[in-house]
């Protein structure tokens, strides 16, 4: 196939990509500033554009120049590109668009029944429309690969290289020794710094916080925004990378973690190379990747010690009530674990991994029929009992917290494992590899970092499959050793176990 | 033809709606929110958008709907979305696509070589580009409709209805009888008060007072939005109809009045019908209508003594210091004429049509090659002399103040004036329908007007062409009587003519 004939399949992949684009605007805006009242326009909008980009993925173009492609020679990059369109042509192709529509359709009225079902705390309520969403996501995963176990198929939705094995044998391994470390934190006599920050905190004032936070770690202004958001989230290209946050009046650690977690979100799109905007080569590869970058920088960088050594100046500065706390209580202060926390987005760095595990194996078995969605409380607050010795009193604060399973996300959880333990095994090779990084953290210089991360992962795009790419910046396979051993030694430290 | 067909055309019709409505998000998005680096990748977003909202207009599929409708017996609601639709179709059908992308690529390059010839004061720079734009958009306008006036054509893109004569008619009596007003107001001993509101007023302090002004007009902040951007604009649909705004530091009128004139704008938007939102009866007419909207608003009613009336004591409430201001005052403050202004949009209300009379006649020479380009300058400060009596010293003051034309946009000028006229003539029969209209406004009361625009404007979209709208709503066809009328009374009282 001529050289030609490749520019113009990448022309052509160019424009979905810019419908795929124009439709996370359209999605940011609505989260961010559209007014409420413009819901039923914007649903049509982003409906008829999903429906043109995947017209336009499913058109017999696409498959007549990825046939002839296949059969040329190619350089890496090329195959690269025409690997991952092959993939989310097949993915895309096999699934009737009825059944496309059909989930569209369940999860948008699913949304509003969730919501009173957990206001109510009335899972019963939410029971048929989790048992639909099932049976609807299971046919999905059939119509994509009828030999293939569903639950694989639809974690290969978020995470298509690594396989569930290497997920299954992440968690476990997470599961077995963290269940033993936070049963040794609960027995532990130390008592960690809790009121550091304790008080009242103007959201405009910790709005400033967060965007001095972000121009100390190098923020690009000119090519992101920080706005608020109910749930923060980043979305954007590597010319436009926008980072939302939210505000607790008396919790300012949180408003900043998480700007910090979007933040690395955001530097790992702006680091995708700019000439290969449009096309999988300037696309981010999945979202434990994604994952990897956002906790690298919240937990490696913001919640080290060192970070607070040359942070909390700038917190005393703008709250000089906090003037007292010193960089070891505000350390602990961001570093606390509460087994007893029922809520995954608020939990710590170490019961987090279990909230996790604990939605990985139920929505297997759910997928697998191993269990009926009645039973879902019941195992849910027996693992619970078991992995975090608490059991929630109301499902609100259990099985109905989460939103994903409402949007059909089964197989989406454990990216978010994932991710935190591929971002401990990145952070210790850029410790080997930059001097001195931790000194230039407590120094404020953050570039060196940000620099191995872009030429290590960002600048890559899909070229590379996730097992190649972390193979390619760490020299072997993911593994949990990284994380595991970072978690034991913090917090083993810290609670002097 | 079955109706079945009808709901499927009209499918058929809202996704391509859809797509150009994602297309002003985007813009609204590019010139309020977007960081500056997010160019590139907007760009290439709009421009594939862009394509796919023609290729859908202009598929077989549009053509084969047309024709059989036209042939089939239909009501005339269904007649006026075929009408419509097929007007839509056939120009874009047109125009080789070659020609189309040609011009965009000019005027996306003409944008950085009129701003450098606007700051340098230096047109002979600008001067081969404006020849290109002039020559693409005639030849354009031959491909429509190569027997027409290609002026005419050009014209009908923003105003298909009205017809050219009729903007000729208009524009001429307007210049006819405000030269000759202007100039008893020059030579009245009359002066008005000017400094008013003189002072430094802080950007914030002036968007909470046009906020407070948007409240007492009745903007349903669920469906919109107000922002500030360089150059104020409304977007959005019946559901989501935003207002930008921009803040002078001395000249708080200015905000406000322009902040009223997007209120018209977007309020028309939201008057469309809802059930009709992304077809022809659920979308505005064209300029001149939406002008008129504006138009009334900010001037009839943000303009008149009755509305400074009431709304003073807010601003005496923001800003104390102008506390000694009378209605009367405010009222003159913002009604002064200045015919020795040489900026349209700095222009008052009667000294405004004569820039646009200008631009009416040299942009017809240009577009008939009855002038060349190299003329322009000469040609535009002698109708200043002419018909206000002053004379740019510089052609950034003059002939290159505007970028209408550098976005190609020939025939745009004329529906600012028409949409004066028509503002004139509706209020004028607002005010004969709707009892004590003046009185409402000076008791802050706007929904009877709102509700008369709504019933007798807003609410028939694109059911009837320009002239049967007008005659609909007034009773007759389009005037200037009304116009002219009503600036001889306001102006002869305020300058005792």
């Amino acid at each position: 196939m001529a050289a030609q004939s490749y520019d113009e399949f990448i022309d052509h992949v160019k424009r979905f990509s810019n419908v795929e684009h124009a439709v996370h605007i359209l999605n940011w805006d609505q989260q961010v500033m559209m007014p409420e009242g413009g819901t039923p326009a914007r649903s049509q909008q982003v409906s008829t554009l999903s429906t043109l980009h995947h017209e336009l993925l499913t058109s017999e173009e696409t498959e007549t120049y990825l046939s002839a492609l296949e059969s040329s020679s190619l350089t890496d990059e090329q195959s690269a590109v025409v690997r991952e369109i092959r993939r989310q042509y097949e993915r895309a192709d096999r699934v009737p668009s009825e059944l496309v529509e059909e989930i569209a359709h369940t999860t948008s009225s699913a949304l509003p029944v969730w919501k009173e079902a957990k206001e109510n705390d009335d899972f019963e309520a939410f029971a048929p429309t989790l048992s639909k969403l099932v049976d609807l996501k299971r046919e999905y995963a059939e119509q994509i690969d009828p030999d293939a176990d569903p639950y694989a198929v639809l974690f290969a939705e978020y995470e298509p290289y690594l396989g569930l094995d290497t997920a299954e044998r992440v968690l476990e391994r997470l599961r077995n020794r963290l269940v033993d470390l936070i049963e040794s934190i609960e027995q532990s006599d130390v008592a960690l710094e809790t009121d550091a920050f304790s008080g009242t905190y103007p959201a405009d004032e910790q709005e400033a916080l967060c965007r001095s936070a972000l121009d100390r770690l190098g923020y690009p202004w000119e090519h992101g925004r920080l706005d608020t958001a109910p749930h923060p989230f980043s979305t954007g290209s590597q010319f436009d990378a926008r980072v939302t946050t939210r505000f607790t009046e008396d919790d300012p650690i949180d408003a900043l973690t998480s700007t910090i977690h979007e933040f690395g979100h955001a530097m790992y799109t702006l680091g995708l190379p700019r000439e290969q905007y449009g096309t999988p080569l300037g696309q981010n590869r999945n979202l434990s990747v994604h994952e990897s970058q956002s906790r690298l920088w919240e937990n490696h960088v913001g919640r080290s010690r060192s970070f607070w050594e040359q942070f909390l100046p700038a917190v005393t500065e703008r709250f000089p009530e906090t003037s007292g706390v010193s960089p070891r209580a505000a350390y602990e202060a961001a570093n606390q674990v509460y087994p007893d926390n029922l809520i995954r987005v608020e939990a710590d760095e170490l019961t987090y991994h279990l909230h996790i595990v604990l939605r990985f194996e139920i929505e297997q078995q759910l997928i697998h029929g191993e269990i009926d969605v009645e039973e879902v409380p019941h195992v849910w607050n027996e693992k619970m009992e078991e992995y975090l010795g608490v059991r929630p009193d109301t499902d609100s604060a259990g099985c109905l917290q989460d939103i994903h399973w409402t949007h059909g996300s089964f197989g989406y959880f454990p990216t978010y494992s994932l991710g935190s333990v591929l971002a401990a095994q990145l952070y210790a090779t850029a410790t080997q590899e930059i001097e001195a990084l931790d000194e230039q953290i407590q120094n404020g210089e953050f570039s060196a970092l940000q620099e191995w991360l872009t030429d290590n992962v960002h600048q890559h795009g899909q070229r590379y499959t996730t097992p190649d790419l972390i193979e390619h910046a760490t020299g072997e396979p993911l593994t949990a050793d990284y994380f595991l051993d970072y978690a034991e030694r913090k917090y083993g430290a810290l609670y002097e176990l």
